[in-house]
């Protein structure tokens, strides 16, 4: 079957660029004349180094990544962070959590095994659809860190201000990290899971400020160990290789496009497209709080759960994919990401009138 | 400059088979007419879930993996193991570790840290040359498990015989998975980093009973929990998809050639035609001592740092790569894994003959 265009809105693992993809494929079996693939590289040849040390400098440009802080390339995902943060920042501390969602929960949760957890925020009984604003953040005088997760994925709400804390701010930034630029220098630590907006999984990217490190619980295995992995430049074992040339490929598109202030205008552009139909619209209802939603991951429903699953089908059967919403949120979901062309935005929008024309009484 | 063959003898990441990569590069852009690439596809879709169930179910022939035993697809490499297997077997217990080499003795130290560990074996007083023989193995009464790593890559030492303990036994195999067959009802508990037998850096297999899992020490990080990881068949979180699929594709080839039977036919004479030549060689000497010599690292060295490195260089030239061998060993190691063609090993050879008619005085 001829397919014409497919537009992927899949929350994660989503879309990448093409032009990576295309360069990926051409250097597949013979990386740039090496005659063997970016696959087969030992991690320690100077090939791969140079891939490595290409792909951190991108990267520490893009995000103007302060020296004070350093870069690891890491695997495991954000859940493995979930642990990794409080067992080396926390130490049997107190630490403020800002709940707004799945993820910034789970993350709660594990780190009450290695100290305390005080909850300076809770979304779950509004459903996660709003953010609070910084005169809601109850804020504890002793915490080690202020923990947050810039964007929910699940629900579609995003911090739209960084929070002002005594404390260092930890952000979760796994579904909006390149999408704009951001003050590193006011955080202690990001990190972020790259199968949304940077590589394929299989890479975690953690940016701490290397004072944080070194005062890790004695139980922390030595690869959770910041000061290991910073010492060890992410080497202390064999990296995720492919999944770091992929990051640099993006990376070199992201210059191409203007970079994190280009993808942050194009991020509010395809946002502000889908959000005003939504507003407008006799059926389709967005599910966060206005002053809340996510410039990546744009949330909705119809008036029934028959008429979601008949929409996200219809979708799919023209190429608009992964429509489908989380199944704890329900509904729809539409996912942004910096690969999404404004295309697929209009493609989405089309499709979203035609069947409301058709089903609206 | 065009290049005639090249063969690449890393330690890992390490060569791939031709056909493997093959099909990757075909399905790049668009996966079996998906109209995305396996990196750009959800976890969650049916797309995926095939290939990982695919992927699975290909493992589990291979390797005649008993239905008490699960297959795990995890991140974080053989590191991440050294905690997670002590935090989930050990809990406070004895286990007796075998160190016959520096990943096994890297793995003895983490384990320190959740137990008591018992030394039943240690070569490094004679530079890991050997593999103990059973009746030098020192069982303690009371092990919760016995700990050894099948092949050193470092040293280039193999067990040729699964020891006998009345504890589980738990094994890293990362350098010798799927080179020949192996009796999984015998072990508690096997592990391998993909990047050398089975696909790229960042995918770990692990292998275990299940009847071991559920009772890991109350500070283990959920994402490795293994009653947790089972629970979800290895999605607790995103999986490093892009590995798996390669693995799928690794497992397809390694059928075609006669599955670990095959292997192991393979293995056998690769390394004899290289130990043959080197024990009849005036120049090179092989490190291992004979009964411990691995099928999988052959590692061997010339009379002097000078000859070593004007050999690596000199092989370089001509496409033989990566045969330096390890900082820690120094002299020259070939790694002869499954993919490495027969070829290989003759060109190989004939460069050592010509080297060494060169060099000989």
């Amino acid at each position: 079957m001829a397919r014409e265009q497919i537009y992927n809105f899949s929350a994660g693992p989503s879309v990448l660029p093409a032009s990576a993809l295309e360069r990926a494929r051409q250097d597949l079996l013979d990386y740039q004349g090496c005659g063997i693939s970016v696959m087969e590289m030992s991690h320690r040849s100077a090939w791969f180094q140079e891939i490595f040390d290409a792909a951190k400098a991108k990267l520490k440009a893009a995000l103007q990544v302060p020296d004070s802080h350093e870069i690891l390339f890491l695997q495991g995902g954000a859940t493995l962070q979930f642990a990794a943060i409080p067992m080396n920042l926390l130490a049997g501390g107190t630490a403020d959590y800002a709940v707004t969602g799945i993820f910034s929960g789970k993350a709660a949760q594990e780190a009450e095994k290695y100290g305390r957890v005080h909850l300076a925020f809770d979304s779950a009984s509004t459903g996660h659809d709003r953010i609070p604003p910084q005169e809601q953040l109850l804020l504890s005088p002793d915490a080690r860190y202020f923990y947050y997760c810039s964007n929910n994925t699940i629900y579609g709400t995003q911090w739209h201000y960084v929070p002002e804390a005594a404390a260092p701010l930890v952000c979760d930034m796994s579904s909006d990290i390149l999408s704009q630029p951001v003050d590193l220098s006011r955080y202690g630590l990001i990190y972020a899971g790259a199968q949304k907006n940077m590589a394929p999984a299989g890479l975690t990217v953690v940016i701490l400020d290397k004072a944080l490190a070194g005062q890790e619980l004695p139980c922390t295995p030595q690869i959770m160990r910041y000061q290991t992995l910073i010492e060890n430049d992410s080497m202390l074992n064999t990296p995720p290789c492919w999944c770091i040339y992929m990051l640099g490929l993006v990376l070199d598109w992201l210059e191409s496009q203007g970079g994190v202030t280009g993808m942050a205008q194009l991020k509010r552009e395809r946002a502000r497209r889908v959000y005003e139909f939504l507003d407008n619209s006799r059926l389709f209802h967005p599910h966060a709080q206005p002053d809340s939603r996510s410039d990546m991951n744009v949330t909705f429903r119809s008036p029934s759960a028959e008429l979601d699953e008949e929409f996200v089908r219809g979708a799919a059967a023209r190429g608009l994919l992964n429509l489908k919403g989380h199944k704890l949120a329900g509904g729809m979901r539409a996912s942004l990401y910096n690969a999404m062309p404004m295309e697929g935005v209009t493609a989405l929008i089309d499709y979203m009138k035609e069947f409301e024309a058709k089903h609206h009484v």
